[in-house]
């Protein structure tokens, strides 16, 4: 054992102090290509071993790397100056679900699904839905500010944190917000921890609004013969008064994949796909469902489906995951950026990614969040250890990185900065902006341990 | 003229620039008690106008203090240090209003509910709606950010602004956030300028989400025996799985001075009155809203009232609006105050409040926005110029705070806090977090001069 691991284990027990060879592989890293195993792994189980761990670290000037679920797509969870991997996964009560006050407490190692089925159990709704939530942890959605397809009408997770306890770097512990469903009282401290990628603190709980579980839903699939047909349905329904709890795309090279993974009678037809899901009362949706059906239909669809309740939306969202998988498949890496565009751009986008591919020669598939502009454009390259096709790679992301911030578009919608898109933030983000971060990083985190050299060095 | 009057003409000319006594007068206050004369006011046309002035104030350590319609309810934009007062009144353009990319880019002076017309205009809406929306600006909203009753089921104005320019106190220029729907670039530098009463950074530009416009909306009007029992509709409602766009409660003092001043014949009946509105689709709305009637009706209301159409609804909220009348029109003043409680605390505040007016001889009013616990508590007092009756008032104003506090309540959900409420901000939030309001306040304006002496000191 080292002399870190020794004083660990006198300040939080041995327990909670790892430092045996798998643990310190699987602390590595999280869903993204980078790995470092930190020099120990700390597992405190109470807001006071974590600010134990922080206040001690931070008079030693240890790096602290706060971990979730690890499920990120972008490294940001990856201990990359080494130092303590602070693992949250212990701490994952939900302590509290009142559905009286519309809240649920917990802890940040509660997985996302589980809060969303306890609060189901009850007839309320924690709607952020990003499409890892059987795996991610609340912890991590907070850190990530997550997303997900119904926050098209429903909000990303920053709307449904009321209030949260964090540590600071000191080992200082903040309560800021509570269980009202509003409050004004002081600066925005926790939208400014909510998003912060474990770099300005480690929540150790969080009070979440809950909302009325809507009793219904149904979805429409339908499929188009061009990506600007799909791209003008999108603007066409929510211009037409109806703001449906997920507007979702796909486009060609999305579609030929499923055909080749689940077959062609399983795949809607046509060069882009359009899936539509509206939520709420039985007779509302049921009428709305045939409104849009209606509407879309008079937009030049050329196939249309339609699923009524849990069960037939659940099939239909199996399809969309089914896309995803396909592109897996075709045993090609699938670089996956979430960039974001603003919603009047989504042909351009298409367009541009063709352009890529015939430059670049690998194919680049996109599909993800219509309404709200954010879609996840996958290159799809063979392998990332041949140093020249990860040349090739880093050149088409870097051209795509680009147009998209061209656009005044964002290089990230939900997946967040950590290291995979730290190369673009100075050309995201202009400088006044950056010296703001820093400014109140140093504010909050003057040695800088947490979670050193992410987007902010 | 001053010797500051002077340099401030140099810098961004003479017609930016008054000394004149009724412009000092004007910009001494908001609509709450407390008035400082500034030395100066500017009314900056532009960005670069703004950080021309905040660079030199910072430089010399001059006292800024931002100011928008200057139709707040604590005191948030007095210039208690004198110095500059910094109008945004002029900024007052629409820039853009694209439908396509679901965007407004506005200045900060604009009238909120300009913007709001402007999008309806065009089949979009912008829903945060605080009752002054037709006086009150965007940037003041930002600065607040401002709710009102559709917040229940659409969010406050945190929740529109997707990108933000500020300028800092040192002047520089920041541009936060953007166009796109979706963004986790970084920190959310947005949400911390959003709320911060105009203590961080001056708002000079903001990127707001519109969303598309309900096409219909519905509203129950809905008369209780007691208190507990509207309240306990509100949560039936909320149980059912209904999220209206408003519930609004109001208690028997309230009633009691309506039928005072309405008469009897149009007031509703009873000793609490439940204001109920839902938008959607055409037939959805028609369908839930006898869903509604017939819930409540089964709750023991003892009389309802249905009205179809946004005339029919405007009329049922001119008559919530008359409540607000009917309590100035006692002839007493009113301190409003936009506490919050957890929603399972409505009763418990109502007694809470009756209790209250026993033991003050104030009579005190509560009505606003059940659903997310929002009430605004009107403690009524013959003058605020007595000294016996002020000290009386404030400690039934303690009394209030410090049993909203106990409760897990905030001392401010959409007014801010301002001077009104600094007496209870060590109260309302614990030491730790409000060092961390100061780490960041020095960080962002080391020289304190952004509207000093407020809440921070």
């Amino acid at each position: 054992m080292s002399s870190l691991s020794n004083q660990l284990c006198s300040l939080i027990g041995a327990d909670r102090v790892s430092q045996s060879p798998p643990d310190l592989v699987t602390h590595s890293k999280d869903k993204w290509f980078a790995a470092k195993a930190p020099e120990v792994v700390v597992f405190p189980e109470s807001t006071e071993e974590v600010s134990a761990v922080l206040a001690f670290a931070n008079s030693e000037k240890i790096p602290v790397t706060p971990q979730g679920a690890q499920v990120g797509y972008v490294g940001g969870c990856v201990p990359l100056s080494g130092g303590i991997a602070m693992s949250l996964k212990r701490m994952n009560r939900i302590k509290e679900l009142n559905v009286q006050d519309g809240v649920a407490v917990v802890e940040p190692g509660v997985i996302t699904g589980e809060l969303q089925a306890a609060a189901r159990a009850q007839g309320w709704f924690y709607p952020p839905d990003p499409a890892s939530l059987k795996e991610c942890s609340l912890g991590g959605n907070v850190a990530t500010n997550a997303g997900g397809p119904r926050c098209l009408k429903y909000g990303v997770t920053r709307h449904y944190v009321l209030g949260l306890e964090a540590v600071l770097a000191d080992g200082s512990i903040v309560r800021a917000g509570g269980r009202c469903h509003k409050n004004k009282t002081g600066f925005d401290l926790v939208g400014l921890m909510v998003g912060s990628e474990g770099m300005l603190g480690v929540v150790t709980e969080a009070t979440l609004r809950l909302i009325p579980h809507p009793p219904m839903r149904a979805m429409l699939s339908a499929g188009f013969s061009s990506f600007a047909e799909a791209a003008n349905a999108v603007q066409t329904i929510l211009s037409s008064g109806f703001l449906p709890s997920a507007l979702e795309i796909a486009d060609k090279f999305t579609l030929r994949a499923a055909r080749e993974y689940l077959g062609e009678s399983v795949t809607p037809q046509g060069e882009a796909h359009l899936l539509v899901e509206i939520d709420g009362q039985s007779d509302s949706v049921r009428s709305e469902v045939s409104l849009l059906a209606n509407l879309i239909d008079g937009l030049g669809c050329i196939c249309l489906e339609e699923a009524l309740g849990e069960d037939a939306c659940e099939r239909f969202w199996k399809l969309r995951r089914e896309f995803s998988y396909s592109l897996r498949n075709t045993g090609l890496i699938k670089l996956n950026e979430d960039i974001v565009v603003p919603r009047s751009r989504l042909v351009d986008l298409v367009d541009f990614a063709e352009k890529l591919q015939a430059e670049s020669g690998f194919p680049v598939a996109c599909f993800g969040h219509a309404g709200d502009g954010n879609i996840h454009v996958n290159i799809m390259v063979p392998t990332m250890e041949d140093p020249e096709i990860r040349d090739r790679a880093e050149v088409a992301l870097d051209r795509l990185f680009h147009q998209v911030i061209a656009w005044d578009g964002a290089i990230t919608g939900e997946h967040g900065v950590g290291i995979a898109k730290s190369r673009w933030w100075e050309a995201a983000i202009p400088a006044a902006a950056r010296q703001a971060h820093l400014s109140i990083k140093h504010a909050l985190d003057p040695n800088g341990i947490l979670n050193p050299r992410k987007f902010l060095g």
